[in-house]
C-alpha cells in the first residue's frame, strides 16, 4: 500500500538521521554517548533495514539441557512441556491439577506478550524450567521469561520476498523444538535453523527444501535420538512431499523419505506416469514416536492436484499415516484413510499413541469425518466412527478399513458441480490436535458441526511454484463447532459440547479433570472432562487457533494460550459470516490461578 | 513486501473463487444457500477488496443519547467516561473507588480485544452505558460490548494510499467522540465523519483539510453545544495549523481559526514575509472547556520549520495555549511557553482546568520541561517549575512567564551542533495527558528522566506535502521515566516514582486513592496517590501508550487499557536500546476485580 510506503519513507528518514540513545534504564545496555549522526537531508533516505534480526533482552542464562531421557519421559514430567504433543505419544495430557474443576473459576491472565505480527498464529509454547519458547507468524521466534512475560530474545528469520505461504494456514509456524541446548525452527523458506537456546544466536542454518517450488516448513520439528525430523508443506503447489531427518549437531541430512513414491518404489504403481512428481503429500503435522517399537507415526496430506481424475490410483501415501523407522526413514507400513482423495480430506492430522486393553493403537481423527483406531504394530484397522453427517462414503471394508465411496453420486468430476458433500474440506476435524487421557481412555476431539461443500474439478497444468489444485468450483455450507469426548476403546460418544464457533486450538486435558479448547471467536474454555460441562471461559479477543498447553513456572500451574487467527479461511474473509467482526491478533496469554 | 503481495494473491484467488457460508451459528446472520461461485481459474485473480468497510455483529441497540447536560456534568458521573479528559476540565479524575489501595491487588483482565492492526495505538476508550467506543491505528473504529469484549461494529475508514502519517505518532487515532446519538471520528485523510453510534453507519463524511498538503486529524474530537471541534496535525510538513468547529448535525463549518495568524491579524507581525503560510502550529490534543467563562483552551504545537532562524519573531500562536470563544472561534488571549522555538518543544500538550485557592487556573506540563500554572481568566503567569534538568533557559520573567533563553550557548544554528540541550524533544512531558485530583489539588505528571539532545538546523525549502523540518543533526541521550506528583498550588514535588521506562499512557487518578499509568515496556501500574508506592502492575506485552481510563459495566468498576506502541520513535527502532525486545501490538484490555 502506498500509505505504508509513505510511512516507511518517513521512518527511514528518521532512522537515517536520528540516533537515540536512551541510557540509564534497567533494561538497556548503557551508552555514554550518541553515535555520530549522518546528514539529515530529505535526499538522504535509505530503505528500512531488512534481514535477520536478533534482539536480546536479558542475560544468556541457559534454560538447561534437554536430554533424550527427558524427551522419552516427557509425559511423566508435569512441570515442563517440551514436546509438541506433551509426550512422544502426543497425548496432550498433563498431570497437573492445581487448576481443576474447583479452582478453574479463579483462572486469570498473569501476563500478555504481543508477537508484533498478525496474519496467522498457530504456534505452541514449549516450556522448560520456566523459560518459554514460542513463535509467531512470519517466522518470528521468541524466548520468554515465564514469570514476567518479558522477551529474553527474539529471532526474526529472514524470509525472501517471494516465499509462498502455506495455503491452508498462511504464514504460520507451529513453534520451535528444544533439544540439547538448542532450539530448532523450521521456516517458510525451507530452512531448518539451530539456535542457541540461551541466547537465540544462530548455530547453523540449513537449506532443506526449495521454496521457489513452494516447499515450506510450518511444523514444530521432532527431536529424537540425535536427529531433528521435519516434514514439508506445499501440496497445493504440486510439490512432492517428504519427511527428512537432520543431524541435530551439524544440520547434515541423515535421511529423506518422499511421501510420494517414485516408479519402482513400493507404492509407486499407485501413480500413473509422472504424476508422482507433483503428487503433493505434505507432512506438516509433527509425528508421534513409539520408543518400544522404534516407530514414528507421521500424517501425510492430500494428493496434488485435488482433481483425482488427473492421477487414477490409490496415490500412496497421501491421506495416510506412514509408519517409519526413525533411524533410516524407511516406511515400514501405513494406513490410508482416503485413497485417491477428491475432497482435500488432507490426512495430515496427528496420531495419538494409546494402549487400550492391551492393544497398541493409534488414534486419529481425520478430515474425512471419522475417528479411527488403528493397530500401531501393523497398521490393521480396528474401527472408524463418524464425527458427524457423512455423505461421501457408505462405510468401510470391515477388514481393511478402506472406505466405500458413494460414487458416482459423490464423485467430484470436471463435468458438473457435485453438491452436498459432507463434511466440507475443513473436515470432521481440522489439523489442530486433539487430546487423550491415558487413564480414562477418553479422547477429546475438536470437531466441526455438520457442514458440507459443493465441488467441481478441472484440468490444471503444473507450473513450478504456482497453485496446482485442479478445482473449478468450491462452496461451503453449515458450520459451528463441537467438542467431542470419545471412548477410545470403541469410538462411542461420551459427551459433546456444541459451540457457536469451531474449536480450532489444540486441545489439552489434565489431571485436574479438565479439558481446555479455544474457538475461532476468541474464547478459551475449560470443560469438566467427565461431563463436558463448561466451567470457565475467557475472551481473548481474537481467534484461538494455536497452541494451548500447561506447565509450571515457579511451582505454579500456568495455562498458555496463543491467540490470533490462523489460516486463509478467516484471513480472506471467506467465512465473514462466521466470527463476523473478528479481528486478527497475535499474542500469548499466560493464565494462573488468582 | 513481495511476501505480502504473494499472500494477497493467494487470498484474492481464494476470495474470487470460494463462497463460504457458515450458517447456523449464534453470531452470524443465517444463510440458507451459498452464493454462486465464479470460475476458479488461476487467471481469475482479483485484488483484495479495498474501501470503506463496516462489520456489524449484534443488534443496533442505541447506547443512549449524549446530551449537553451530560457533557457539562461528565465529571459527576462516575459510571461513564464520555469526554477525552473525563470532564471538560480534563482532570482525568474518577469518583470510582471499588478499585482502591486495598483491592487493587485483585485487579485482573476480564477480557481482551484485538484491534487487528499494529503500528500506532493512541486511542482512549469512551464508555457509555456499558458500550465502549475505541479506535485503532489506520483509522479502524469500534463499538464494543463492555461486558464481553465482543465487537458490536467496526468502521474502517477508507484511507488514500498517499496519506501522510502524523510524524510524532504515526498512523494514530486518539479515539471517537460521542454526542447525541452519534460517534464522531477525525481521520488521517482530513475528514470528520459522523457515525450512527448504535450501528456504525456513516451519517455524513466531511472533508475538512487537504491531506495532500499533509494535513491530518489524529485527535478525539471535542463535542460542545451543537458543534464538533477538531484541530489539525501536520506541522512537520509545513502546514498552517487550524482549529475548526463543524455543526454536529450537518457537518457544515461553523468557524475555522488558524493557529498561525496572517499579516494584519493579531499576532501576524510575529511572522516575517510569507513564513506564516508554512508556520506549523498543529492542534492535535483535544482542548478543555470552561462553561462558566465560555472559553476553550487548546494547545498549539511547534513552528515550521524547526529552524527558528527561518522565521524570526515570536511565531504566535506556536507553543502556546490559545483561549477561544467556542461560538466564534475568536482567540481571546493566549499564553506562549516557548517563543520562536528551536527545540521542537511542541506546546500542544493538554491543559487541565483547576480552581486553586479561589483562582481559576490552567495547569500545563510542557515539552520544554516545565509545569505551569496560568490564570485562565486572562492568561497571566502564576509559576513554572522544572520537571528535571534544564539547560535551554535561565528561568522566566516573573511577570510575563516568558522564558529567558540560554542563548547564544543553547541556540540551535545552522553553523554547528549544539550539544547538551535538556530536555530532549520528547520533552519534560510528552503529549500523553496527566491527571489532577481536584480534591487534593495534586497533579500526576508522566515525566521523563533527565535526557538531552544535540541539534543543528539547516535551510530547508518548502515542498507541498513533504517534510519541512530544517534540521540537519539530531541526537538523543538519556532516558527512563518518572511519575511526578505535584502540588498544583505551588508546583512543589510531593513524590516521584522512578521507572525503567517512560510512562507514555494517559494517566488517571481515582477516588480509590490510586494513580494508574502505563509504560513503554508494557506495564500498566497502580500507585498509591498519596505516597507514590507502587501497588500493582500487569505486563500487557506491548507498550502502553494510549488511553487508560475507568468506568462501570453492569455496576462493576472496569479499568480499560489500550496496549500497543505509538509513534515513530519506537516504531523506527530509533530507541532500540530502550524497550529492547519490544514488539508492536494493538489491543484493549479490560480489567476488573476478581
Amino acid at each position: 500500500m502506498d500509505e505504508r510506503k509513505r510511512l516507511r519513507s518517513l521512518i527511514a528518514l528518521l532512522m537515517a538521521a536520528l540516533f537515540v540513545i536512551w541510557g540509564g534504564t534497567a533494561l538497556a545496555a548503557s551508552h555514554e554517548e550518541g553515535e555520530d549522526a549522518s546528514q539529515f537531508t530529505s535526499e538522504n533516505i535509505e530503505g528500512e533495514e531488512e534481514g535477520p534480526r536478533l534482539e536480546v533482552l536479558e542475560g544468556f542464562v541457559s534454560p538447561g539441557i534437554i536430554t533424550d531421557s527427558m524427551l522419552l519421559n516427557a509425559g511423566k514430567d508435569p512441570n515442563n512441556w517440551i514436546l509438541y504433543g506433551k509426550d512422544y505419544a502426543h497425548t496432550r495430557y498433563s498431570q497437573l491439577d492445581e487448576i481443576n474443576t474447583e479452582t478453574v473459576k479463579n483462572l486469570v491472565p498473569k501476563w500478555v506478550l504481543s508477537f508484533g505480527s498478525l496474519d496467522s498464529q498457530g504456534s505452541q509454547t514449549i516450556a522448560f524450567n520456566g523459560s518459554l519458547f514460542v513463535s509467531a507468524s512470519h517466522n518470528h521466534f521468541f524466548r520468554v521469561d515465564g514469570r514476567t512475560g518479558r522477551t529474553v530474545w527474539r529471532y526474526d528469520h529472514p524470509l525472501p520476498g517471494d516465499v509462498a505461504p502455506h495455503l491452508c494456514c498462511d504464514v504460520i509456524n507451529r513453534g520451535p523444538a528444544l533439544y540439547g541446548d538448542k532450539a530448532y525452527v523450521a521456516t517458510l523458506d525451507g530452512h531448518l535453523v539451530s539456535l542457541d537456546a540461551a541466547s537465540g544466536q544462530v548455530v547453523w542454518d540449513q537449506t532443506v527444501a526449495d521454496y521457489k517450488s513452494s516447499y515450506s516448513f510450518t511444523l514444530m520439528p521432532l527431536a529424537l535420538d540425535g536427529k531433528i525430523i521435519i516434514g514439508t508443506s506445499g501440496a497445493e503447489f504440486g510439490i512432492r512431499g517428504f519427511i527428512t531427518a537432520l543431524d541435530a549437531e551439524t544440520g547434515e541430512e541423515v535421511w529423506k523419505t518422499h511421501t510420494i513414491p517414485a516408479p519402482g518404489e513400493p507404492g509407486g504403481d499407485t501413480w500413473p506416469g509422472d504424476t508422482y512428481k507433483y503428487g503433493g503429500g505434505s507432512a506438516w503435522v509433527t509425528g508421534a514416536y513409539d520408543p518400544e517399537l522404534n516407530n514414528i507415526y507421521w500424517g501425510v496430506g492430500q494428493p496434488g492436484p485435488w482433481d483425482r481424475h488427473a492421477h487414477p490410483g490409490d496415490n500412496l501415501y497421501t491421506n495416510s499415516t506412514v509408519v517409519m523407522d526413525p533411524d533410516s526413514g524407511a516406511i515400514k507400513f501405513h494406513f490410508q484413510y482416503t485413497p485417491n482423495d477428491p475432497y482435500d480430506y488432507d490426512g495430515v492430522n496427528e496420531t495419538i499413541l494409546a494402549d487400550i486393553d492391551g492393544q497398541k493403537v493409534w488414534l486419529h481423527a481425520d478430515r474425512n469425518g471419522h475417528f479411527y483406531s488403528i493397530d500401531r504394530t501393523n497398521g490393521s484397522f480396528n474401527y472408524a466412527v463418524p464425527l458427524g453427517k457423512i455423505t461421501w462414503n457408505r462405510g468401510f471394508d470391515p477388514e481393511t478399513g478402506r472406505p466405500i465411496f458413494a460414487y458416482p453420486e459423490m464423485d467430484v468430476t470436471r463435468d458438473k458441480v457435485t453438491e452436498g458433500i459432507y463434511p466440507g474440506l475443513f473436515g470432521g476435524k481440522e489439523w489442530n490436535p486433539m487430546a487423550y487421557n491415558p487413564h480414562t481412555q477418553i479422547a477429546y476431539v475438536p470437531a466441526f458441526g455438520d457442514h458440507s461443500m459443493d465441488l467441481q474439478s478441472k484440468v490444471e497444468k503444473y507450473t513450478r511454484g504456482e497453485l496446482y489444485l485442479g478445482i473449478k468450483v468450491m462452496k461451503f455450507f453449515g458450520g459451528g463447532g463441537e467438542l467431542r469426548a470419545i471412548d477410545a476403546r470403541n469410538g462411542e460418544l461420551i459427551w459433546v459440547h456444541n459451540n457457536p464457533m469451531p474449536f480450532r486450538s489444540s486441545v489439552i486435558t489434565t489431571a485436574g479433570n479438565l479439558v481446555f479448547a479455544g474457538d475461532t471467536e476468541g474464547y478459551i474454555k475449560a470443560f469438566n472432562a467427565t461431563t463436558g460441562a463448561q466451567l470457565w471461559s475467557f475472551n481473548c479477543g481474537t481467534a484461538v487457533m494455536g497452541g494451548v498447553n500447561t506447565f509450571t513456572v515457579d511451582g505454579r500451574q500456568v495455562l498458555a494460550v496463543v491467540a490470533g487467527q490462523a489460516g486463509t479461511a478467516i484471513e480472506t474473509g471467506l467465512d465473514k459470516n462466521w466470527p463476523k467482526t473478528h479481528q486478527k491478533g497475535g499474542y500469548l496469554i499466560a493464565f494462573e490461578l488468582h
